[in-house]
């Protein structure tokens, strides 16, 4: 029998979150969706976390998502940048595992190389890989892009269970 | 008419959280409860953010709970250490303003001189004059008496609508 199972990858920031969703059917992914879920510029801090977070509860009750994944975070950043980006990923990380989806998390290099052959591939490149990888005709937003990009590292590298 | 007000200090980590519960009821603060809801050491992330937050839904469940107050992060942590944090952090402030209920931060030497009239006051110091303040006679674990330092903070400098 094969498996069919809804994976989500997400990239969390403080301002908003790309997100995107894939069905694996048998062996090839299937694109479902992609997008950003995006807070008011001007909100505070939690007021940011209740929106961006009320759109992934949103999201994930759409489809059986059981797997997602996100991108390590490289630990090179400024603390300042990553208590603000630990926040969003937290409170993301806390509602996936609420939701009983499992998750797993890839180095960028590993991300990039999955989708473009070369683990140190510029961003643009890796835009243009997850489009054709989707199927899409139109560009992909940032986030969305970062999204897919680790969705598809995931449905590569991802336990099958055969 | 007297305001009675529930107010809640939190010092959230990503193992476990230190919680206190103070009624406002005239001008004096009264002590609730105090504690610190952990996770297991050997749980992965998604399960401890998820332990953690359980345990802040079911504590915000038990008392109407208004508002809310956490310490500032210092940015002086290193990257690594702040994700952590941040994670904990986020997740924490997601569910207080999913409630509800209104956040205030303060900077760590505005609550030591809260507490015991010094900015720069030692742990010991703050965790004794807290005690005090609380009416307790035995210690208190190191998590809860610092978030009974904020919420005792937040009790002195919260805006009163009166």
């Amino acid at each position: 029998m094969l498996e069919n199972v809804y994976i989500l990858g997400i990239d969390p920031g403080s301002r908003k979150l790309g997100y995107a969703v894939l069905e694996i059917s048998g062996i090839k992914p299937r694109y479902v969706e992609c997008g950003t879920i995006t807070a008011p510029l001007t909100a505070a801090v939690p007021e940011r976390l209740r929106e961006i977070g009320e759109g992934l509860e949103q999201l994930i009750s759409e489809y059986p998502i059981s797997e997602a994944a996100v991108e390590n975070v490289f630990t090179a950043v400024n603390p300042k940048t990553a208590l603000v980006l630990g926040q969003a990923r937290g409170m993301a990380i806390y509602l996936l595992a609420k939701a009983g989806i499992a998750i797993t998390s890839y180095n960028p290099n590993t991300i990039k190389k999955s989708v473009t052959g070369r683990g140190k591939a510029p961003k643009l490149q890796v835009r243009r890989s997850v489009s054709y990888l989707a199927g899409l005709t139109s560009e992909v937003a940032e986030d969305a892009a970062d999204a897919l990009a680790v969705a598809f590292c995931h449905s590569m590298h991802r336990k099958r269970l055969v």
